[in-house]
């Protein structure tokens, strides 16, 4: 060989080297802590052919919850804060509002007041809001208000408020053959007119709760209507459900920040061969919020024993977080 | 240029005009004749690049009724027929069954008397074979009769029913970066666990009919026990809610066999932009079944009708499949 191609060579070795040593770090924005190893250690075993723990791509399913887990959920489920701003907005059209509970505290501004009348009082305002249109007008609402809003305190649009360690997992993940899936006590159609853009996750790779809808002609025209009556809630014992039902395999990692997400841990952790079960620990009041066992929104309680007990990973987002949003400094 | 390396251009040239015809022809068992012409042409225009009816990858969604569209559904549906053989399989712990209809009547084989009893009698049969079990029980089960059990007319296994111009259509338009779901009456837990290997379609790729399930931990071991109870009837006006529910975007292109399709092709035609809707119509007594408007299986009335006037594709199976199924001559 002539020495200028000598040169050439040696250039692109070190030039790939440099591009491997890039590639790898696929999670920047975590610290070299436990949790980032043992991720990339099972994604290491599972993807390596010929070893026991290997997992063929079509069975390498990843589930997430979405609430405290993808993005936040104080000081209340993002989707309950838009809630709230469309009875604002349908208010007008409801003058009997004024006089009737929920509505009237909540109109007043009264938060406290309007749900003091529970579970009863939160379906009562989700429905008054998320029924009685077709699908692709919720989804028009949808897409406007994600555009629009900023979040109370973040002064962020709520689709800022995502983990940033979180969408480099997703994307991880994906590049190693998983295939990723949000299934969340949220609702299907809040979730599937922005997280394809955001998380990556195209709409049938989504799991949430729904209310029911009916199929009509409308002037020859087909639409499926929104009806006010519950159709499925993907919370708690539910969520083994929605993964059945949906995806129809049960998945090799299962990622959750609270109890409601403890079932689909127990579910994944039960198959055979490798596991992966991680919850997402609040604990950053500065750069985030610290909630846990007493929390309103977001409990983590028996999920934590159960972590503790069976060597489930457990991430301290303070300690374990180089960044938590990607807009922070 | 030298002569001889004319002559090897000359052959490469040669060659790989051989390859490309044969790459031409993604649809072998297709007659040349209007419906393979039609789904070329609609493939060719939505995937060319500039096209005013191109369609981004991530929105070319087909949708496929599985009953009478991807493989046989008589003498009767293949699902009730498993449900005939577990009732017999079952009917030694179930001393009752010899007085109580309609098992009764099944057990002498007087099926037309166990039918009498209308959808009633056939709901008992399928809670009696499809219920009471765990998730994974069923899936064996399932399984276990696929791999066992033949067709009573054809003589072949029931996942040799299936239609070869069919199956090739799947693979031609998934090679053109479409994503291929099922989207049948049949219950989805039947279908799952053979239809990746037969179809190439993947669990998470699966709309079918439902019953509810339930999550329990037996012993610390989790489970999803499957209820006596209707969970989803994924037919007629189901199938656009049930495609809504599950895949979350309009179909572009949409094939059925009955009038139980028809509102997922409405669906399905009511999108923007280009848009493909096809019935496969039983027309050749002699390789498979000749039936349609009068039928009490796979019944096709209402939907020639819109087809005719609609301008959609209808297969005649008689002359526009060269042949029906893989295992023929």
């Amino acid at each position: 060989m002539k020495p200028i191609r000598n040169l050439i060579v040696l250039a692109a070795i070190v030039l790939a080297g440099l591009v491997t040593t890039y590639a790898e770090d696929p999670l920047p924005s975590w610290n070299d802590t436990a949790p980032k190893r043992s991720i990339v250690s099972f994604v290491e075993k599972v993807t390596k052919e010929g070893s026991p723990d290997f997992v063929p791509p079509a069975e390498r399913i990843a589930t997430f919850d979405n609430d405290g887990t993808l993005w936040a959920e104080q000081p209340l489920y993002f989707q309950f804060l838009f809630a709230l701003d469309r009875v604002r907005v349908l208010a007008p059209d409801h003058p009997e509002w004024k006089s009737q509970e929920p509505f009237a505290s909540l109109l007043r501004g009264d938060l406290k007041g309007a749900l003091a009348g529970g579970e009863r009082a939160m379906v009562e305002i989700v429905m008054a809001t998320h029924a009685g249109m077709t699908t692709e007008d919720f989804e028009k609402i949808v897409k406007e208000w994600v555009a629009t809003s900023k979040h109370p305190k973040l002064q962020r649009s709520y689709t800022e408020c995502v983990y940033q360690p979180m969408i480099e997992l997703l994307a991880y993940l994906r590049a190693n053959g998983f295939k990723t899936f949000i299934v969340s006590g949220g609702g299907i159609e809040f979730m599937r007119p922005w997280v394809e853009k955001v998380y990556g996750i195209p709409p049938e790779q989504v799991v949430g709760s729904s209310i029911k809808t009916k199929f009509e002609l409308r002037d020859g025209k087909p639409v499926l209507m929104r009806l006010p009556e519950v159709n499925f809630i993907d919370d708690k014992d539910g969520k083994p459900v929605g993964i059945n039902e949906h995806i129809g395999q049960r998945p090799i990692a299962a990622f959750g920040n609270s109890d409601g997400d403890l079932q689909m841990l127990q579910w994944t952790a039960a198959g055979s061969g490798s596991r992966f079960c991680l919850f997402v620990h609040h604990t950053d009041a500065k750069r985030e919020w610290a909630y846990d066992r007493e929390s309103h929104i977001g409990k983590l309680d028996k999920g934590l024993d159960e972590a503790a007990a069976k060597g489930w990973t457990v991430v301290d987002m303070k300690d374990d977080w180089k960044r938590i949003f990607a807009f922070e400094k």
